[in-house]
């Protein structure tokens, strides 16, 4: 890359030509200077197949631009990248805030490398906005993984709604296994909706908890309990170890009374871990690794790729519906004074849903 | 009611004049004789207001019709009986099969009328179709209910969509409120999505239970507990009081180690009841009225009823524009192609639905 790079500049350099007299407004000349050069998407899928991270860095900043041009050249990025996608193991990790996620993703991600993993940390958090980068915003916080050549690692995108920011996640995947990453990381939050964003885009999905005072699992919410297909305790290190064990064990008991229907073959495993002494992690690894080549074994692991597909799909379908039918003027015009109606029953849901749409329909031939 | 179709029938045979000689096609002039007549949109509302079940019932007949005069004519009935609708409290039944949901029903209806109360009995069945009505489609299971004069029993609609099916109950609901029926029980199977259609109209959702082999949890999906208001383990009677004790203590806990994000002021009780020996139905009761003064008293009642007519409005409008979108013709012949680029990975997700999304808009301005 950096290479690259320096083609442009000294091309950028030779333009200049004979230096010239200084002009009225200096920054008119500069400007240009200042802007990263753009590449070609030839350019960019080259060197996102040559391994290049600084490409590929700059590649995902196309995809979460919000300007018409880029979102153009992104979606040629993508396209050219897909047939050397999809070869990765995609794992999502959640937790509450004060699990550990990021130690645990550092440990956890070192091992990978030293084993021989190329691996890819992104995050999905739709409220980075505002709460200013909660998850991997604060690299430092895996320095040590951060400095390896082998990794990759990509905060979150932090504007747009919950399905703008997976949308980009999932495009980031596709560059990233183009770019040669064997395994992706998505972390997210512990709370609302974006576990269930993440988990529609990962092969396996690891639940990560922590030993408290007795009601440690108030703050997991049962939905996310059921898609996870293994918990992990972890800080089980020191004087919490006890704590951890037990903790291992109510939720392993609890697992037994709710089952997790969507699992057939797999009985969600419950371990406990130390990302501070790196007890633990290899197992993790070698249990993860274990029910990916079981799934691949028996077709479910491709079957649930297609079934990631067809949802991402129908859901993106879904999303672009109700945009244009809630931005549409007649409709917006209508909207309020028949929802009020509704709730004054005067009016049947179904009555102001089908005026509604009849509405719509008309808008849409004029 | 037997005066109106009185009055029917001899205005019917009045008309008959003096009698004609025998037709070529015997037929053709007894066939009008045969369909049941045709009340208007006010004989049908004002039958309703006055308690009329056979009214009642015809009206939800033709709720459940297909024809599309008969649509018309119920959309009229409904939106004159909304402004009477509203004022009973409608509860929620579901339970794994053989948790005796009938019988319960029956014991715990007749306890209520035996209160001053006049209750409703519909149903959620999407499957009924299949299983030939497998819940309240023998009204002989509630032989002792259904001759009640203050009792009206009316079995799952039986074709269609979930949507479909539970769009028919909401309206049957309104009907039967404003017939002047004071507690709506909503009956549903405890396997599938339909637990979530009933779940979002109704103001109490009872979860019904057995004592098992240790494994009883197993045949509940953990995202049916999280709905439940109550949980009833019923069948403890005789031998078996001893198990279902045990099993209400093991579900006590479970909920402990899961409680319900979603209820702030309500602890899920979980009780033991017989439908056989008719003991604790009292106290279920009692438990239900707490619930709902508790929930009118701080404003979460009406608060629910405006929540779930905003969804059932998004919902209704959700599924009119996915039925737009897929079966417009021009979607309909790319649809397939581009799904099958997709999974071979020749084209994103994204690019695929952004592909079908400007077809179809283009479709509608021709």
């Amino acid at each position: 890359m950096d290479n690259i790079q320096n083609d442009y500049q000294s091309a950028l350099h030779v333009n200049d030509g004979i230096p010239q007299p200084a002009q009225v407004n200096p920054y008119l000349k500069k400007k240009p200077l200042k802007r990263a050069p753009q590449l070609t998407t030839l350019e960019y899928v080259d060197g996102i197949r040559a391994h290049d991270r600084t490409v590929l860095s700059k590649a995902i900043t196309l995809i979460e631009s919000s300007l018409p041009e880029h979102y153009a050249q992104a979606q040629e990025i993508i396209n050219a990248c897909i047939p050397f996608s999809g070869k990765s193991v995609r794992i999502g990790i959640t937790g509450v805030p004060g699990a550990g996620k990021s130690t645990f993703i550092e440990c956890f991600g070192n091992h990978l490398i030293a084993s021989g993993h190329r691996i890819a940390v992104l995050a999905v958090d739709p409220s980075s906005e505002i709460s200013k980068g909660s998850i991997l915003g604060d690299k430092t916080r895996m320095e040590t993984l951060s400095v390896q050549p082998h990794a990759f690692i990509r905060p979150s995108p932090s504007a747009g709604s919950l399905g703008g920011v997976a949308r980009k996640t999932r495009e980031s995947i596709i560059l990233c296994e183009a770019a040669g990453f064997d395994t992706i990381l998505v972390e997210t939050v512990g709370v609302g909706q974006s576990e269930t964003a993440v988990h529609s885009m990962v092969d396996f999905f690891l639940l990560l908890t922590i030993a408290g005072a007795g009601d440690e699992l108030q703050g997991i919410k049962r939905g996310i309990m059921e898609m996870a297909n293994a918990i992990v305790v972890n800080k089980a290190d020191g004087e919490n170890r006890h704590r951890a064990e037990l903790t291992r064990r109510q939720l392993a008991n609890a697992l037994q009374l709710f089952p997790n229907h969507n699992q057939t073959e797999w009985k969600t495993p419950v371990l406990t871990a130390s990302a501070l002494d790196g007890s633990n992690i290899p197992e993790i690894w070698g249990m993860i690794s274990s029910y990916i080549s079981r799934m691949k074994g028996n077709g479910s692991f491709g079957q649930r790729r297609i079934r990631q597909s067809e949802e991402c799909l129908k859901s993106y379908i879904e999303e672009r519906l109700f945009n244009l039918f809630y931005s549409n003027p007649d409709v917006r015009e209508d909207l309020e004074p028949l929802r009020r109606q509704m709730l004054e029953q005067k009016l049947s849901a179904y009555t102001a849903g089908g005026l509604l749409i009849d509405k719509y329909i008309q808008s849409l031939k004029h």
